[in-house]
């Protein structure tokens, strides 16, 4: 008998047929010997519902209060997943957040988990009753209601899950698992199996939507196994495990992100901690940085080229330009045609040929790189958009 | 300064407007100095709407259940008002039932509080917030949400104002108080200031639908003022009072009841303890039984008449059909064309004449009596209802 930890999105619930498919899964478990915890989002557009009917009042109001707002969603599913389940005869009991004893910091609107205090939760498993858990919500330590953020009902999961030592934390989704590359652009894309915390973080932070980051840093974290499967198909997903694990593959995927842009500081003069000034002043300021590219320009000066998220693109012009003296630079550049494209896999690190296997297939498809960065376990290229589809055909072709 | 407690029902918050309205009411009444405590409903039809939601996955949910599903209805209007009130610049802070320290008894969906811890409550008072909680809800002594039933939200405010000690507790509703008489139905009725607690009571179980029962009889236990008062018109309500703070009128009001049933068990067998047999068979099944008649009818046989809201007729009919040979009657006979006209007053006491002057009034306007019930504080007599319209009036003139 395992203890499993099963989480199901909001369009997973999103109405009356669904929820009952969701309730086939959790009983189909639960039948099996299995302790079943489940984690339900708020079904499908409830809380961009509950936003409007906030802005319509107050298009600013504090953040407290939104989320005493926002947690009524989850609420909402948690108590009809129950009364689903119950309709199926199977003994079940709903909790929202602070009766499944999650304790959360002060931050409104994206709160992170401190604690859970698992007693209510073991007295429930010990009835062998089927707990449904409110995702994404929490209480802080003046016992007011918090929310997660983005990605929240997945870290409830996984959060629940280590407290507990479940044996499984499942993240059911409209996709079957994690892909080599997206099967909506690659038709030979083929699902993995298994993959490591490291190559999913990799992945997921390359554009694979599948799992938000926070899920997977805490399931690595804390050990947690986890599943990507779907909750239509019913077939096996894909497994999260740690390195040791799991079969190292030289590559398990290969993704591309479309939603970046390029910066280029021209003509920076060339001081120690220049670099420093730079990406220190953009982190201060929220702009989260990725590829790195220093080069010497004309007359001993240098030029610094890096890439921002496309959503940033605005805020990290203005911060350099308002920075423009106090770091030196003479102008900036902006390319937003390029994109994105990593490959990644545990295996690289013992395997040098990897980096060279990709700029070869992309070289054979006459595809131009702009600019390259790599890690032990990544190699990401910038690449034009416009050649982008080309060219990860060719790059997963080489590898799969 | 004075402690106010302020409730506004689901119509009063239905919509953007209404909110405004209502966090107008509050902010003036905290503007002037008081400290306030806002009790809310749900939103006009959202509680209706999750029953709706419910019944379709699961005709006969479990009442812990549904109650976690409830609840939300007054967690979203506590929210948006305490937004709305943010936006008109004032500080406030919005409370769940557990949050407020509402604690109940085990009866899911028509709970009892039993006790309200006022820690977080005082502390929020102490820093001049305006508090808005959440009515009709709490928890109980496992920590599960519990609702309160009918007239929940009322029974909420009246807790907390006898709990905190507040100076009045005012139930804003769609009426402007409690008159002599129905407007609709009697043109010539008034408006009262003051009424007492037993007067509220007969006045309200006898159809004058303004308050529900619960609260006021929880008011009168823990000496509440209270008001009643219209959340449209801000004039003054009706206060309701502790009998020697009230100046006591003959008759305070005339209320008709449209929605009962006459039942009469014909030749009864004349044995001493006929009728405990009758009313504890009823009183077990939960029918409530109001005024009765004993006669004596051919052959030293009886007859008794009594009446039941016409809600429980079928139920009624059935428990004494079930029970006709241990009960020992001969037929069943009912009539559904009779209603109940009542005269209420604290003072009626001390004034024997008013009865005889009731009589009077509907003898003068050709009205007959089927039966007539008297206590300290009322009279009440059974007409057909196509009289009562006529008599309504006929009482009023003589008495206001």
């Amino acid at each position: 008998m395992s203890l499993i930890v099963q989480k199901f999105g909001g369009s997973s619930v999103a109405d009356t047929e669904r929820l009952f498919n969701v309730a086939d899964i959790v009983t189909s478990t639960y039948a099996a010997g299995n302790d079943v915890v489940v984690v339900v989002s708020a079904q499908g557009d409830t809380t961009d519902d509950l936003i409007e009917k906030a802005k319509e009042i107050n298009p600013n109001p504090s953040k407290r209060e939104m989320d005493v707002l926002l947690a009524n969603g989850e609420q909402i599913s948690i108590s009809l997943l129950a009364m689903a389940i119950e309709k199926l005869g199977y003994p079940v009991i709903s909790l929202t957040g602070w009766q499944a004893g999650i304790h959360t910091g002060m931050n409104y609107g994206a709160a992170r988990i401190k604690k859970i205090e698992t007693e209510r939760l073991k007295l429930e498993i010990s009835k062998r009753r089927i707990i449904i858990v409110a995702g994404f919500q929490g209480i802080n330590k003046f016992e007011d209601i918090t929310t997660l953020g983005r990605g929240g009902s997945d870290t409830t999961a996984v959060a629940l899950a280590a407290a507990l030592g479940a044996d499984l934390c499942q993240i059911y989704t409209d996709v079957d698992g994690v892909y080599t590359a997206d099967p909506r652009k690659i038709p030979t894309a083929r699902k993995l199996d298994e993959i490591t915390y490291d190559e999913m973080l990799e992945l997921a932070s390359l554009g694979a939507q599948v799992l938000h980051n926070r899920s997977v840093e805490m399931g690595k974290r804390f050990n947690v196994d986890m599943e990507v499967i779907s909750s239509f198909t019913r077939n096996p997903g894909t497994k999260i495990k740690e390195a040791h694990k799991v079969e190292k593959m030289n590559v398990s995927g290969v993704a591309r992100d479309m939603d970046i842009a390029q910066i280029s500081l021209v003509n920076m003069a060339d001081a120690p901690g220049i670099a420093y000034k730079v990406f220190s002043t953009l982190a201060n300021k929220g702009v989260n940085v990725d590829i790195i590219l220093q080069s010497t320009g004309r007359n001993d000066a240098k030029d610094i080229a890096f890439t921002v998220p496309s959503a940033s693109l605005e805020l990290a012009k203005k911060v350099l330009e308002d920075n423009k003296e106090n770091i030196g630079f003479e102008s900036i550049s902006v390319r937003e045609d390029l994109c994105k494209l990593s490959i990644v896999g545990a295996g690289m690190v013992n395997n040098p040929g990897v980096a060279a296997m990709m700029f070869e297939a992309l070289s054979a498809a006459n595809v131009n790189i702009d600019m390259i960065s790599t890690s032990e376990i990544k190699v990401s290229v910038l690449i034009k958009k416009e050649e982008s589809e080309r060219a990860m055909r060719a790059v997963h072709d080489k590898f799969f």
